[in-house]
């Protein structure tokens, strides 16, 4: 971790940032609560807004956006994914090369490791060149850390967690983005075991305004630098109204609670359980 | 997707691809129905009509023809393709290098891509490098996107094919290559998926003058960019009204009828159901 | 295929190349029936006859020898090829690197490919780097299209050898070299869907002179440019008859008849059936 | 081995190697016994101690809190590591690059090579590379040398720590790390088995300080040079007090009663069977 | 094979390669008879007999004390070598690239060829790039060529062995070195196969003197340049005296009743059958 590599993609070392990998890792199943959002131009709009400290996309839907933001949004380039068409053990292809997505603008990299996959020596070795190309550019590296085989049997346990944001420390990450552990507890272990790599919360499937904003407020409190978040904006009806909430809570350090009271309007049913 | 990178294979925005690599995915068998379609040289004058913007043909046939043809024909280098007597996991193997393909003129590349298969991840990244290397010489890039694999039971299911024309955008495909989904209302959704990556027909099996021109009359209404087409132009004993027809419906927006009225003699037997 | 990039291996487009590599292919057992053959000398020699176009032989063989014949020979470098020791899935070694053969003097490159084998996805791709080297170099390009595996029953079926002529033109080769398909028609066909590619029939284990000549009779009328030959030469007592015999049917279009005519004391017994 | 191309990480040709890579390889929980430990500041301190004459961490640690320690601390880069959330077959990914190390200004490098795992040949491949980057910087080279796989049923047993260490040797390291094989005449056959590359003793998991002091100076008796140990220093309560005792043992040649004897409050509990 | 290509590591045609990469094929068991040759120096010694034309070592024991020997030895750089706590499919890392042999001094490389296993065709392209490096710096190429694998039952079969020498021609050897096929006749065709590659016998396991002595008469008479041998020399007591006996047979071809006349207290016990 370089001195202020990560600054790039975060603010007073906070980090909100927009994730829209989802035509790629889901398909276009994403969009269909909210149509629009088919349209990655939607996303982009929601990208300029002030909370959000950084877009991640793929290398298609950049080439195809990003000069016309450029100004306004700051890219973080997506290298890997792939999509749910495939169903053999958990991998995912590099899409993006670092100097390609240098080349387009992208302040930052954003990368999936499976630790725990029969491929993880394999991306961890991918992850290494990306690393590093990075570095050698002055970008940023993040960490998508999700634990993931044969060997897991609960993805979301906390000593997993914390093994996943150790990953992004002991590999080179600036920040590591990792599901919540499922409680307060387990996420500050996972924050200290992460040393000086940030944290962010992964924001998951949609759940209600109060649900989300809570785990947020609870995940900041445990020493975790922002968040991760895609399905939780977009498909939501009024998408600036959560990006205004999670400014409070991640940037102004308020409760869910004083966040909420000034968002008219906000939502309270929970979501299923899938996740980003 | 650079600005107008698809511009030297489409007009007005529109495609006519008219595609000649049967040799090799099929073998001569597919030349049977007009033996003198084995002789390439006869599909290149079919691709100087004007309704041609590109022809896609693999890297032995362009050196053996496209020489005499440059000034009047379009060429797609089809960079990836494989025989059918292997009949292993859906894979094609790269048989030309993108440099090679431009210093023999090609405008454009093509690549086939099959999601959902084992071996998606390695071709996700030799589309990568082709991708790249293609935009480094300005030239177009469109994806032969073809889902298949142990997980897919019906590869034109609409959600498949919306899937197929995302994978297009995200991995930075121009212009994405699909089968036709069976309805208007799938095509218009797959077209939707793919944002600013253009999206054309894949031609398939013969079919009858007026099924076919009243299919791609549907896909053009519910938002395509035109066709990619072999067999139902070089397996015709009259391929140049044929292609007159496609010319009216996909430049000049007319209906199927209207091209039928212009194209006397015009078959209407149906045809098997294979594909391109 | 580059204009008259085999030029150098063929004499007004007709060729008859000598292939030497069965001391890696087969081991020495193949040069019991005349067990001076075991000396690469004795073939360099046969290859200095007027009619042999080209000799085939592996690195080793070439390091070893070819300077002595500089002047006299064509040196065709079979850059892959791999003992029969090994009893797996059909693959072949690249042995030899195209700068190196060029290097040594090689006008051309020889390259096996099995077609319909599991490997030949990644022999397509080591195909490819070699060609496109060769064509850097003008060098000219024969491909050994031999399908193979186990979705083949008969790899002399008539539809089998077309389709290797074809991936012989598909994949970029000058000249393919198959097995005989039985039959005149079968040959014709072929050799119709090579197209601009040169066909040459692959010489096969020892028959009579009187059978392999008129099968080399039934080929160049068939359309092929010519023959690729081995046993049938270097396994006679009397091989530069053979080439004499050779050299009437292929460059002067003479039947067979009149080639053995002018071959005294002509053998006539037949061989078994293993092949080149 | 070149002229002291260890001398960087060693005094008076000894060796202590404080190695901190049990994140990766383990995860947070070999923290859990010193909480704060987790924090690799508190390792980088306990490394400006005297006797340690290299500290071996991973490419983010290093990057992380290198920057702070490189006039006081040795940087000893471990190359390759992967988490214990994969089970199969051992492994290790190479996580950094041999230029990259050199840039962050590591003096030598460490390489884990499991003989006798199925990916022996691999790993082998990768640590040459990494050995001649290694050489050509003048960077040492430390082979954590872990026979490992389905043939070994004892990874301690005198004959195969005895081919570890020479494996060292053949291979290319200065210094080979090796377990205890239990016996003084079994490491004294493991150290005249390294020839000119040294051997260290792999510290294990946490034992009494008698029985590791005691240990210690077995091996340096036997001929050893020196120690590389992790969870007996960190996980200890008085870590400085451990790391004088070892100072004597390993660089002024005491017995481990001499050291034990200069250590107040010295502990004597065994601990588990586990290991480094 | 270039001309003189091997004349650094051969006297008047003739070789004695002395092989000493026991520790890391067979491990440290192999010095158990003589543990003074555990050193390589005492090794390196015997190297600077007359008789001896190279040593073949591996890349550390090269870099440990070649300095000190590389105006009275002679190196031959064993690139590749696994160790046998591996017990898969016959496979060898090539442990050492060839810029990095000659840079140390090496004059010639050796590499292992397991004609027949699994691994042939990976082997073979491995030796492919070796050998072209080795053509590129002037250096010789020695075949340990071993046929190996299922389908060979009994590895000194005289068609295996005539097929081990033949592959060392065909592939590029300078020198192959090959197992003593039982009789004279065996070795005879062995050597012819080969053609202008010289054949070197493999020494074996410990033989008694008359045994050894009678075997290398054999081979010399039948055509060999040579051999190969390890542990016939540094497993006896008098190691210079068995050099100076093969001294005779090779290089002044006296009969080996004459070289044991010179030899006072030569051994007549036999040995047993494993092999180098």
């Amino acid at each position: 971790m370089l001195d202020d590599a990560d600054s790039a993609i975060t603010r007073d070392g906070k980090a909100l940032i927009l994730a829209y990998d989802h035509g790629l890792e889901h398909g276009p199943v994403d969009f269909e609560p909210v149509p629009e959002t088919t349209d990655p131009g939607v996303v982009f709009d929601l990208a300029t807004h002030d909370a959000v400290t950084a877009l991640a996309v793929g290398k298609g839907v950049a080439e195809a956006h990003y000069p016309s933001y450029e100004d306004d949004v700051t890219l973080l380039a997506k290298l890997n994914g792939t999509s749910n068409l495939w169903m053999g053990e958990p991998d995912s292809a590099v899409n993006w090369s670092v100097d390609y997505a240098h080349d387009l603008g992208a302040d930052a990299i954003g990368f999936t490791y499976y630790g725990g996959s029969n491929n993880e020596v394999e991306m961890a070795e991918e992850f290494r060149d990306a690393q590093e190309a990075a570095r050698h550019r002055d970008m940023g590296v993040v960490m998508w850390s999700y634990p993931r085989g044969q060997g897991l049997k609960n993805d979301r346990d906390p000593k997993t967690i914390a093994y996943a944001t150790r990953l992004g420390l002991e590999l080179g990450a600036d920040i590591a983005k990792v599901k919540y552990p499922g409680s307060a507890d387990a996420m500050e272990w996972a924050c200290q075991s992460a040393g000086k790599c940030k944290v962010v919360m992964s924001g998951g499937s949609k759940a209600s305004d109060r649900d989300f904003l809570e785990t947020v407020e609870s995940a900041m409190r445990a020493g975790a630098s922002g968040l991760a978040v895609g399905r939780n904006i977009f498909q939501r009806e009024n998408p600036e109204a959560m990006l205004d909430g999670l400014e409070k809570v991640i940037f102004e350090g308020t409760t869910a609670e004083e966040a909420l009271d000034a968002m008219p309007g906000a939502e309270s049913e929970p979501a299923a359980a899938s996740d980003d």
